[in-house]
């Protein structure tokens, strides 16, 4: 029997079911993507649901340059759409060969998103408590150390600071960790994770010894004949009703 | 003042908003399509929430040739992938040219999603009721008369035969009807539409002296600069919270 209550997929697991999904399965990343930012924008708004005190509740929106950037951009312009979150967004290296993520991030910019450039403007930010959540879309399960810059001294930032900030939301993995073992030198330490798919090894170790954390799955597009396959059928039995998401 | 309570947009307008969208706006038409039937089939499982009585709602999901069609075959398979339903397909005229819907229908079929090939057959499932449901995804707003084989024979047999069959779900506009006008020769006479961006005129008929028809909005996807343009600012308030459809 596993240590945790629900199944895990490895990164080599995790990369294979997305390759079979978009090859036999006949998925496009633009259909994946979009379903994913959007479950991880409804798990935001079902556990932080906006203030009624404030008017927008402000979200920084932490960019990775791969596909856990895009379910981020994504869940932004849900989260902007709903009119009750202000997203801001820092997205410091750009694909310019993507098109995709280049029309998603066309998508907030006609939503009028502020884009933030700097690395002194996020830690301002951040310190200053402007922003009511973080939503870490910075690494997903292919991530590979070393953690590049200007990554590194974000992350460097964000762990040190941990206990003084508004709360983290990481959206598959919490970036810098190591996908099937866990927090490394430097951990950013998030409140929430949103598992897309199925977890990860390292969500045990997100919520072994921490009843605090919160940890929901989304991305709700799995057959029964690929959940069969990567043992994951008691997982996808989880969501009820009509809901993208579900909290583990 | 309109006769209605709702805006509604022209084939020319909605045809220049769609265009809008995907070239300016940057969305994709995979993108696009997943939250309209995505949103379609939400607006199935608030209307006619699966029957506690029943294991699965059998729901006849009739495809047409375009775009109506393809956002037919995204509603199925969420309506599928949520487990509390078993859609069943007639898709007499598949393009061999269109990427998105050979790729759509392959989701399906990995779904298991069973198909009916020939009119006689739907006609037999129609009349002796072992469907609860069917949806209409035959044609949208840009359909323009006349209705071609085999469709011109499937409407006239759901018209001549409304009263004794299920409920009928109309994606956008109910087909057949002239869009801007309404009601032609034959009618199918749906219980229920989904409009997706905005309501088109013929809903103004569908609704008017109706009160027991519903009516949803559904494709929650237009930014405020798009919406001014169209002047469906009102119209794009109505939705609630995250909720990706609303009852109009």
């Amino acid at each position: 029997m596993s240590s945790t209550a629900f199944k895990t997929l490895s990164a080599k697991a995790a990369a294979q079911l997305d390759k079979e999904l978009m090859s036999s399965g006949a998925f496009s990343i633009d259909q994946l993507m979009e379903l994913a930012g959007l479950a991880v924008a409804q798990a935001v708004y079902k556990q932080y649901p906006p203030s009624k005190l404030l008017s927008t509740e402000k979200i920084l929106i932490l960019v990775g340059p791969g596909n856990n950037g895009g379910d981020g951009l994504v869940a932004a312009r849900h989260l902007k759409l709903w009119g009750a979150y202000d997203p801001v967004l820092y997205y410091p290296k750009k694909s310019t060969k993507n098109q995709l993520y280049t029309n998603l991030l066309t998508q907030l910019v006609d939503l009028e998103v502020p884009e933030i450039s700097t690395i002194e403007e996020v830690k301002q930010l951040v310190i200053d408590k402007n922003v009511n959540l973080i939503l870490d879309a910075l690494f997903g399960f292919s991530f590979k150390p070393p953690i590049r810059e200007p990554f590194d001294d974000l992350i460097s930032f964000l762990s040190e600071n941990h206990s003084k900030i508004s709360p983290i939301i990481s959206i598959d993995i919490p970036s810098g960790w190591d996908v099937d073992n866990g927090p490394v030198d430097v951990d950013i330490n998030p409140t929430m994770l949103v598992s897309l798919t199925a977890p990860k090894p390292c969500a045990d170790k997100f919520i072994i010894g921490h009843p605090e954390r919160i940890h929901y799955l989304g991305g709700r597009f799995i057959n029964q004949k690929i959940a069969k396959k990567y043992d994951i059928e008691d997982l996808i039995k989880k969501y009820k009703d009509d809901q993208l998401i579900v909290k583990l």
